[in-house]
């Protein structure tokens, strides 16, 4: 019934996406590679992949779309999906569906609300997920690398055992997150076990183009386009993209929703991902990264993409 | 270009509006009626009204809708809109764009954040737009009860000042916000001026009918369909709609996106409006509050109004 | 029964002051003189007074103690008392007994706590005092004024009206946190009132050699030595010293506490004083203040006092 | 030179402890045992010992004193005065001096001041000691139970590994301090080997005679009168004695100053040890607690002991 029915045939994507490239790339040494996990800090500055899934079946690409990265918070997304497949609305009590306000705020908020994260996509969240799915499934890891090969019709997609090794290490603010948590009995599970499937999904490794049409489920009503496999229920992925859009940037979903006014998720390793309802998903990589800890020229191609497209959910 | 075309020649709105009273109306006293403000704690917790405002001009009503309510911070999004067009984006260096998180948090984030309030729609923010047009135009009061008798077709819609002079009683919070960014230097005006425009327009009385006409620009790119006079450009009432979904209702921002999924705005009066862009606006009215400080019917209402017709910006 | 009896027949607190003074003065040029008092900006850097005086009645002085200084927040110290005499235990019911923690936990501290100051020396808990003050007598600033006079045994000490209507301009942040203690009942007189008791007291101004006999009264169990005339019982002046030793110093309280070993009260202007129960008073001024707000050479020089001096409460 | 000489010749110790016990007894079913650490739960509430220990050399008693119990954070002294010992003043550099505030405010608090805990008696601060303890000697626990043995002349007290193990098990809150201390780099060593030697002190077991006569040194200048052993300088030993009067009894440390008037230390298994200076220590167990997880009957018994002495460092 809800369609956002766009007249796209004129649309000329691959002009728009030369467009962008050109306009963006003065970005790319004004902001700054993540240092906070060794593996990643090596990543050139000047990568730039941007591709886009439209449920015609067109794919549009530019730049390094062919080179894989580290998803990081991204795939926060499928671990939600998969928990909210298997436990419903009961994840609710669990976590909250509310943005978080200020980074500083993270902590105190986790104490006053008593060990409830504001939502899944904030790092407390995402463990209580992950740890909800170690209460439903026998090997989580397994389960999540199967749903991102399947969403992205890339059976290829792996693990990156050094990114998850160099997270292991550094890892002491989720840990902390973690037994605070348990502290409240909001995580079940032994605390290594829950931050070992955590850190796992944070280093799934994948290029611009896997990522848009992994995320084709959501534009898509909860099927994927390409297999018509049904995943959720429209209702659900309404849900999931509507957490996308007042949560989905850490401490720059509003701004994100204000300019580029599509549901989103991002990750330290430079990947943002977007989905137009009905309509199409766009995923850009750009490593260096503004303070707010999102991809600087990745924001401004999105913002550009939409300016130029006249798309958005408002 | 971006437009939410939805075959709605086969949606029975009176129907549906029948079917959402009937289903709400044992909500009405589970709810509390705001209490500080005396000058509506008397309003009887059985009032409902709901209103559906078409782009094709159409207008659907069930319940009270004849009856005037006091619409409290929902009067944020004209006085939003009315500095927003004088200032541009210069508004954003004195108020940000993102959600506030926990209302706990609200006056330490205004200490954290050297007085810069986190969006245009807490409290705070809202007195840094009423200084700002107070600095812009000789009689904000006058010019925003103009704008609401614009944008609403109703000349008749006035002040009540039985409420505004009891807010002003009791408004020491408010009193305390104002003063905090005086001391941060994002006031300039005089407390007390500013604190009488802010309760002035919150004191704006007016029906759902009303409510829902005068929100018809945000649907329908910044243009008031009615009259087609211009208010602001498509982009900036995108750029509201943005605001509205990720911090129109205090904390339950995005419980309202997920349940309902449409930009809104409420206020302690009981009144929720949304907007469908491209399509329509809805107005409901119904005195008893949630926890959170919303109508509980209200929000209700408004998830059974979008899963019925299965509209929806997501 | 408990008496710091000390042998001082041999100490030569003259050579001490000048040692002190000779020792201290290299730091008056490293702090930075009060700038957000205009009245008080001008003061210069250099000046340097320091006062003791004995249970004994002996005066040792050193450097400007016949220039008198804005005393700022000391003055706390008499409107407690005052308050404490009148309505007894029953005070900290509307004011705690607790530190404060880091100055930037203040408000969010009021609101966690429902308006409830954590002690009478912070901002908060002094506008408290004197709300309870205007409550109990007709004119507190008279009596104030008369309390230190007597206190002192000077007579001619006098407000100073200039910092006063100073303060009045600036004290957006005071009247901040007076209207949400208004908005937790626990102001009950017109904010303006309150504050201006606040800031008269806060804007007396007298010299080294008044302050610290005007606070020898809690040196002394209760009873002004010079006169013998009762103010409170031993008791509460114990308890008065209490609050000193753990509240008197904003957020250094601990580090003086730690390296001066004495219940104190400092202020902005740069004064402050402490005691040595049983025994003696000691104040001191120098306008150049550290990052906490107390003045530099002043902590310093307490500290080589009771180095010197061999005296402590530990 | 500062010496609190007081006539005690005529004070009949055994005759207060005899009317303290029986004031304070209808206390014991007022609080509640703590109940976190399963093994110490079970300890009946009625319990209560009482010891006074003086610089003369005499020892007063009264009820279970014969009896151990689980000192927990009072083991946070002996830990600091060790870590003080050996690193000096360069420790301030890693844990503040500062009283902590509302406990709510902790973990916002290390996060705010980048994972410098307040002060080194709440837990952050002495998981700070710990982890120096273990960057100074090789084995911590060996030498602090060592430490304990000697200054309390028995060299039979224990640690408990019934609690330390019940510790380990629900340490969840300590384990993320220490791992949020890591991120921050204020912890060097492994957090499970920092936690172990934290939890190990704190389940060390002795009577309230021990308890008292172990912190004698803190009452004698940092000499053990018993030995004339010589723990640390004077200086130091006043220091933390002001640590203790500031921060020692949580966030009851103003309120036991106020009604005390003595430097002491609390810990959650119903014991308080105090001293005052120059003339004795005086350990009480009472295990039924407070809200603020001090020993009810503890505080009133010792607010009964300093004002039936009128002794103080008031």
């Amino acid at each position: 019934m809800n369609e956002n029915k766009i007249a796209t045939d004129d649309m000329n994507y691959d002009k728009i996406l030369r467009e962008i490239y050109k306009e963006v790339s003065p970005l790319f040494n004004q902001g700054k590679v993540v240092q906070y996990i060794p593996a990643l800090s090596a990543v050139p500055a000047s990568k730039f992949g941007m591709a886009v899934c439209t449920l015609d079946g067109d794919v549009y690409t530019i730049g390094d779309t062919d080179e894989r990265f580290s998803i990081q918070s991204i795939s926060k997304v499928y671990a939600l999906t998969l928990a909210f497949k298997m436990v419903g609305e009961d994840m609710w009590k669990r976590v909250g569906k509310e943005p978080s306000g200020n980074p500083f705020n993270s902590l105190v908020q986790l104490e006053y609300e008593r060990g409830i994260p504001r939502n899944p996509l904030i790092n407390a969240g995402s463990l209580v997920i992950a740890d909800i799915l170690l209460s439903q499934i026998p090997d989580p890891k397994h389960e999540i690398l199967k749903f991102v090969r399947k969403t992205s019709g890339n059976s290829d997609i792996q693990y990156d055992n050094a990114v998850i090794a160099s997270e292991k290490i550094t890892g002491h603010r989720n840990m902390a997150l973690a037994h605070m948590m348990c502290s409240f009995r909001n995580i079940y599970n032994p605390v290594d076990d829950v931050l070992d499937v955590y850190f796992h999904h944070c280093g799934i490794s994948m290029n611009s183009i896997d990522l848009a049409r992994s995320f084709m489920y959501l534009a898509n009503h909860g099927v994927i386009p390409q297999s018509n496999e049904y995943i959720i229920s429209n209702s659900r992925a309404k849900r999931i993209n509507a957490l996308l859009l007042t949560c989905g940037l850490y401490d720059e979903s509003g701004d994100f929703a204000f300019r580029v006014g599509l549901p989103g998720k991002s990750g330290v390793g430079g990947g943002i991902v977007a989905v137009l309802p009905g309509k199409l998903s766009v995923a850009v990589w750009s490593p260096a990264l503004g303070p707010s800890g999102n991809s600087l020229a990745g924001i401004q191609a999105l913002e550009l993409f939409t300016t130029k497209t006249g798309m958005s959910v408002f």
